[in-house]
């Protein structure tokens, strides 16, 4: 299981007219996390595109106990539950302080972008992931 | 059950890097739907935020079959499969053509603005769906 | 002078805290009003950059003299008021029923993807212009 | 003159198909540049929207030189030129390590929330701002 910790703020743009962060905005938290997730391991997802892999979500729920607000500063935990094969999951918590806003769950399919069909994680990704299994 | 269907397009402001519609705009396009389906109901979103009444999203998830592609044409079929109570669910899918691209499912919950408290489903909009059910 | 019209409305996603359509989203309302017309002229916006021709903006001014609300149905005006040579100008003014609520221009350039350099208006395009012109 | 600088990172929900950072997305980057001066300051824009002083745009101009890409850390600086009055004024330039990326300019007005009327600005903010002129 690897852990990582990750802050952001509230945009006004991201409000809406209930005063909240828009519902749908929750996913480009997300995936701001799961970047600065795999940067923390030494992974650049820009760089994972260029060498061909692209990395689509194919599944992403989520459950919202309480909304988030303009200018909050969120603090997002995601968790990399498993090693990944084809696939990799991530499952995250976004806080304010101490209250839990809401969990998500992501998972998504490494693509080889010249053939557009799945293909294994890439050794590098499993190398920098395994100490932490 | 009650079912609605609407077309929309997909902007260049919602693509991205892939080339794809952004995974975070689904749920753009899910509220367009929602919206649209409780107008042919005869029931305003808007006019009910303005009696008091919010909806916020609880629980949101999407399975991702393919892609979306910039300027596809987007055909969404909402169905909402039961008698809302506090809680309203509503079911979706996308398609481009024939094609499949995702489902999706969203539960929202009705909100006393003045209260902050959940509250149930509002007469009118009970009525206007009961003959469907 | 060529001139075209489209409506679309705004999406919840697309307000912010003051219930306003937030400031910066009326870059994508302006994006749908320059495809459509593009559109209308028979020219595919998609098509042209599947062909190896990007349009990106140069410049973009607006004068926000009232607000859009939450489902307001907005209807926008776009002008090309000159032929294309590099460069591409449309003027917008985007009403609410008989409301001027703001008006807009941009400027971009006709770029050749595998050089990323200007080129000049595409042939197809300036035929189908120049009769209004 | 007050001047400010802030980092900040395109996200991918904020590319487009050409893998730039969309031309609409510099008017949120611009919003977050304005609320870090302020709050540089001592100034909470969430604040003083809770107090009922809201700060819509009247104009907004951008000239783009070119384009952000990807994962860039760009550096905005933004400028207060004046003092405000009923109006305040920002100027900005976006870089990305020497290279400007573009230059933009916006003016927002003081809206006292209970009449919809302009109103002067707040005095703690030109007690703020009064030592940079």
């Amino acid at each position: 299981m690897y852990t990582h910790f990750v802050r952001l703020r509230v945009r006004y743009a991201e409000t809406d007219r209930m005063g909240y962060a828009y519902y749908g905005n929750y996913a480009t938290y997300l995936e701001v996390a799961r970047v600065e997730t795999l940067r923390e391991l030494g992974i650049s997802y820009r760089s994972l595109e260029d060498e061909g892999i692209l990395l689509p979500v194919l599944e992403y729920s989520v459950k919202f106990h309480k909304p988030a607000l303009y200018d909050d500063e969120l603090l997002i935990r995601t968790v990399i539950p498993t090693l990944p094969g084809v696939r990799i999951k991530f499952d995250y918590a976004i806080f304010r302080g101490e209250e839990l806003l809401n969990t998500a769950s992501t998972e998504l399919v490494f693509v080889d972008r010249a053939t557009g069909r799945p293909v294994r994680c890439p050794a590098h990704i499993l190398k920098s992931l395994r100490p932490h299994f």
